[in-house]
C-alpha cells in the first residue's frame, strides 16, 4: 500500500514519515511470513517496520511506547519456543535492514556487526580474514546475529567457546522509551563500571532491542578431526568424556550423544548410511578442533578400544567422511518424519542426573502412552539434552501431560527446561519449575525499570 | 567488648543478637585491619558484622536497610581500588566466616562453595580432584571467591578460559532489603529466564551481596610449557602474538608482554636473574597448556628465531625454571621499589592501539615530569595493560594530573580505566571518560532498582 492510500495520520503513516517507505511492510507482505519454527502460523501484525540505523530503531520505540503499541523484535524467526509471535495490533520490529558487517579487526579479533546480520555471514566474514566466529547452529543461514544474542544462543562448539554470550564484547541497545544504549567495547576485560550489556544479552527482546554488536572473533585452526563412538551404556559415555577431557584438553569441541534407537531411525528415515558397521546402544560423534589434536584423539580412541571402554570407533578421513557423521546427528527432517506429530524440547540438567532421567521419563510415557516415542540426543558434555517424543495424535490436553512429563522432575535435579532455545512464549508458564519466586520477582522488577509500558515483546519469558 | 558492656538497645547489641557474640567485632578488632592494597589505612567501621549464613547475611541486610546503615562488604581486601573502603558509621560485613566448601562434583565439574573461601583453596579442591579453577592472581591467599566475582577478576590465563564471569555458573546473593536471591544454576547452559546472576558479578557489592557460588571446572592439562621471548619491536610481539595464536591454537594460556626497561629494573631492584643472556627491547612471557602443547611451542618458537622474527627465547626446562621466569614478571616489591612512589593503573585498550598510546603516554610525562618515571606491562591478549608511574614526591594535584594523563586518551581509542581490577571509590569520578551518560544512567537506574535506600557499598562504581 502507499502512503498516499492510509488514512491520514494513521499509525502506518506516522511510521512511513519515520522510516520511509520501504521500512513499512502491510497486508499480504506480513501475512507471506511465518512467525517461528516450525513454518505453520502466518505471521499476524498491523505492520513490520523496518528500520534501517539504530537511529531509526530509537524513533519508532520513542512513538510505539508513548502510544501504548505492542512491539515485536523479529530476527530470522527460527526461534522454536513462539518469542517471536505478535498479534493482530502489534508492530513487528525486523531488524532485517541492519544488515552491514561494519568491521573486522584481525589484530584485535574483533568484529563489529549490525544485528541483522545472518549468523553465516558472520562466519564467512570472519573466516575470509582467516578467523573463526565459533558459535554455530543449524538455522544459520537465517537466524541473525541479533537474534542469537537475544536468546544467548548455544550449539555444537559451547563446550570449547561458550555460549553467544561469550563471544559479545559489546553491543548497542535500545530501551523501550527510544533511550539508546551505546556500550561498543571492544575488550576482551573491562570492568569500568556495570557490564550493562548482559541485560540484553539472553532476555529475548523483553528488556532492550540489540542494533549492533561487537563480537570477538578467535583462531581458525589448522586442523580437526571428527569421529563417532559406539559404546556400550551411559557410564562408558561419561568415562569417554573424562578422558578425552583430559586427553585432548581443551580441544574438545563437540561431544554429541545419540541414545538407543537414535541412529538406527535416522538411518531407517534417510539415505545417510550408519558411519560404523553395526549398531550400539549408545553413539558418540567426538569433535576436536586444533594444530596436534587428532593424534590425540586417534591414540585416545585406540587406547581406549583395546581395553573394552569403547566398542567401536571410526576417525573422518577426510571433510566429506566428516560431513557424512554430522548428517547423522544433524537430520532433522529425519527426526520429524520419524515422530510425526513431533514434540521438541530443550533441556538441560547435570551430566550425572541424565541416565537416571531419560530412563524414567521412558518409564512415564510408556506407562501413560505405550506406543510413545521417544528419541534423545544432545551437546552432553553441556549438559544440553534434545528430546523428541511423539505420542499419536495429541490433543491439547495430552500436549500439556508430557510438558509436565518432562519438566517436572527437572526441577529437584537442578536441570532447565530451555538450556539454549530460550522461552518465549512456550516455556513461560513452566518457568516457576525451574526458577524460584525470588528469582522471578526480579525480572519483573528489571522489567517494570526497563520497559515500565510493557512495550517490548510482552507476555514472553517472565510468568504473569 | 562482651555485650553485656555496651549500651542496651546499641546497634551493635542489635547485631549480636542477631549473629552471635563471635559475629561481631569491634575496637582495636577493626581498626587492626586494612581497608585494602597496599595496606596503608586502618579500617574505620561502627563494627565488623561476620555472619556464618546466607540467612544471617539477610538478616544483618534487612536490619541496616531498615536502620539507614551504610553496609559495606569485605572479601579478602586485596582490592587496589578503594572499593572496600568505609566510614566510621558504617556496618563492615564480612563473608570470612563462610568459608566451607560444600562440594566438589568431577562428573559434572562444578565446585560449589561460600562466597569466603579464599582463591587459593578452590583452586587446590579442584586440584586434588584432578581439576583446574582457572582463575589466578597474586592476591590469590587472601582474595575470597565472593571478592573475585564482585570484581569479576582476571588475571594470567583470562585469553584462554575468560574472566571470573566465564567460571561461575550459578550464585545467591542477598538485596539491600535481606532478600535471598538462590540462583545456584550448575549447568553450562541454562537459558531459562534472565540471567539475573549478571547482576551481582563486577558490580562490587553495589547490587547485592554473594554469599555462595557454583564454579565451572576445566581439566588439569597433562603439561604446560613456559618460554620467555625477547623481541625487537612492537610490530614483533603482536606478530608473535598472530603465530602462537594459530600453531598453539587455543592452549595459548598466557601471553604477558614488558615494555623496553622493565626486565632491566626488576633485575637491578631484586635477585632474580634475567632469563635471557641480553636485554631486548620488548620480552614477552608465554605460556601453553595442554597435552602436545610444548612441542607447538618449540618447533614455532625456532622457526621465527630462525627467520629474525624474535631475537632470542628461553623454554623452561623444570617447573623452577618456569617460576624463575614467572618471578621476572610478578615481582610487585622489585617494581614498588624502583617507581617509589608508585602509582598503578590498570587500564586496557586495543591491542592495535597500545604502542602508539604508550609511546605518546611517556611524552605527555617527561614534557611535565622530566624525571617520571614510567614501567609498562600486561596481559596484552587481553588488551591489559599495568602501568606503574613515578614523577617523585606528588601533591594531590600532581596525582590527579597524572590520573588525566593516562585517562584521558583512552576515551578516543575504546579503552578502559578499569580491566580487572574496578572501579571502587578511586577511579568512580573518571567512570565518564569510558562510560557514556546513557550507560551511566542506566547503572544508576538499576541501582536505584536494587538497593533504593544505597545501602550496599554507598558511594562506590558510579558517579554522583
Amino acid at each position: 500500500m502507499r502512503s498516499s492510500e492510509r488514512s491520514p495520520g494513521s499509525i502506518v503513516d506516522d511510521l512511513v514519515l519515520m522510516i520511509g517507505d520501504a521500512g513499512v511492510l502491510e497486508g499480504q507482505d506480513v501475512s507471506d511470513r511465518f512467525d517461528g519454527w516450525p513454518p505453520e502460523r502466518a505471521l499476524q501484525a498491523r505492520c513490520i517496520a523496518r528500520p534501517n540505523s539504530t537511529e531509526q530503531v530509537s524513533k519508532v520505540l520513542q512513538y510505539c511506547n508513548a502510544a501504548g503499541l505492542k512491539v515485536i523484535p523479529h530476527g530470522g524467526r527460527t526461534g522454536i519456543s513462539g518469542g517471536a509471535r505478535s498479534g493482530a495490533d502489534d508492530i513487528v520490529l525486523s531488524l532485517e535492514r541492519l544488515n552491514r558487517i561494519e568491521s573486522v579487526n584481525p589484530v584485535d579479533r574483533t568484529m563489529t556487526v549490525d544485528a541483522g546480520v545472518p549468523l553465516a555471514t558472520v562466519q564467512s566474514a570472519a573466516q575470509d580474514h582467516g578467523m573463526l566466529y565459533p558459535v554455530d547452529i543449524g538455522a544459520r543461514g537465517s537466524a541473525t546475529i541479533g537474534g542469537t544474542i537475544a536468546t544467548n544462543a548455544g550449539g555444537t562448539r559451547v563446550l570449547r567457546y561458550g555460549s553467544t554470550r561469550e563471544q559479545v564484547l559489546g553491543l548497542e541497545a535500545v530501551l523501550a522509551d527510544g533511550t539508546i544504549i551505546s556500550s561498543m567495547n571492544r575488550l576482551m576485560k573491562n570492568n569500568a563500571g556495570y557490564d550493562i550489556k548482559q541485560l540484553f544479552i539472553g532476555t529475548e527482546g523483553t528488556l532492550g532491542i540489540v542494533t549492533r554488536a561487537v563480537l570477538r572473533l578467535r583462531s581458525l585452526s589448522k586442523s580437526n578431526a571428527t569421529a563417532f563412538v559406539g559404546v556400550a551404556s551411559f557410564d562408558h559415555v561419561l568415562k569417554l568424556l573424562e578422558r578425552l577431557s583430559v586427553a585432548c584438553a581443551d580441544v574438545l569441541t563437540s561431544f554429541e550423544v545419540m541414545w538407543p534407537g537414535f541412529v538406527e531411525l535416522v538411518i531407517a528415515h534417510s539415505t545417510h548410511r550408519n558411519p560404523l558397521s553395526g549398531f550400539h546402544k549408545f553413539c558418540v560423534l567426538v569433535e576436536t578442533d586444533g594444530s596436534t589434536a587428532e593424534k590425540a584423539l586417534e591414540e585416545t580412541l585406540g587406547e581406549l578400544l583395546e581395553h573394552g571402554a569403547i566398542d567401536d570407533a571410526v576417525i573422518a578421513q577426510n571433510a566429506r567422511q566428516a560431513a557424512e557423521i554430522w548428517n547423522v546427528r544433524d537430520d532433522a527432517t529425519a527426526r520429524a518424519a520419524a515422530m510425526k506429530p513431533n514434540i521438541h524440547f530443550d533441556i538441560g540438567l547435570p551430566q550425572s542426573e541424565m541416565n537416571a532421567y531419560v530412563v524414567n521419563l521412558r518409564t512415564t510415557l510408556k506407562d501413560t502412552w505405550p506406543n510413545a516415542k521417544l528419541l534423545v540426543f544432545g551437546h552432553l558434555a553441556d549438559g544440553n539434552l534434545h528430546i523428541n517424543i511423539s505420542v499419536g495424535v495429541a490433543t491439547e490436553a495430552m500436549l500439556a501431560a508430557v510438558d509436565r512429563a518432562v519438566y517436572e522432575p527437572l526441577s529437584a535435579i537442578g536441570g532447565t527446561l530451555a538450556a539454549e532455545h530460550g522461552v518465549g512464549l512456550l516455556k513461560r508458564d513452566y518457568l516457576a519449575l525451574v526458577r524460584g519466586p525470588d528469582e522471578i520477582a526480579l525480572m519483573r522488577k528489571l522489567k517494570n525499570t526497563l520497559d515500565p509500558n510493557e512495550t517490548l515483546n510482552p507476555g514472553k519469558v517472565i510468568p504473569r
